[in-house]
């Protein structure tokens, strides 16, 4: 082992509905659960919610923080299981879990970790594939 | 079958300086190989590159759009195998490749599609295990 998990920090985001708003302009989705908070109020949701993979962000800083100038190698496999939705108000935490250092022909880290709001609900469940430079 | 594939549109979003200027603001990832241009020239890549999930916004707004005014429902599962990184300039698009109506207690739509660019060449796979409501 020549990567430890400690390589990956935690990071969190907070959830605005600004934030939501400028996601949908990038995006183009602009679903009204996300958006409309009057029709979203009437929904099973009672609010807005954040588009899915905005609950990533922390999960992709945290990958690139450490990649540091390098970008994603081809083959890199990222799995997520969604939980639940995160919300206006929301910080949304990624946490690493573990990392074993594997091999699929060539080197691989993979990463295991969640997302988690502040009060500890489980949002997404991440399972990375980090194919290694030259590995 | 009573969904078809038919109701996955495929969608495309053009890739540009600004988009991932905007997306870096947005996430917070500010790899110099995403915004600093004269970093990137000088990089493997030979220019600045998307982020990876900037890629699959077309898939992500397919989905949403099949959804409706319905959210992802817990459990659903999006895993992506990135091959080649998106550029500014490229057109991504989300082709919908199969779909298969199945089980895992309740009822899942499992949609494989791809990311290709105007080109043609593959920017991702796709594979994403969407429980129905009330499924």
């Amino acid at each position: 082992m020549t990567i430890e998990i400690s390589e990956f920090k935690p990071m969190e985001e907070a959830i605005t509905q600004n934030s939501i708003n400028r996601y949908a302009e990038l995006s183009g989705d602009f679903n009204p659960l996300h958006v409309d908070e009057t029709f979203a109020a009437a929904s099973e949701f009672g609010g807005t919610i954040a588009h899915g993979p905005m609950q990533l962000q922390p999960f992709f800083r945290s990958v690139s923080d450490w990649l540091g100038s390098d970008a994603f190698r081809p083959g890199t496999r990222v799995s997520v299981t969604y939980r639940h939705p995160a919300r206006p108000g929301d910080s949304v935490h990624f946490e690493p879990l573990s990392l074993v250092e594997t091999s699929d022909g060539h080197a691989v880290v993979r990463l295991e970790g969640r997302s988690v709001n502040q009060d500890g609900t489980l949002l997404a469940q991440i399972d990375a594939m980090l194919p290694l430079k030259g590995g």
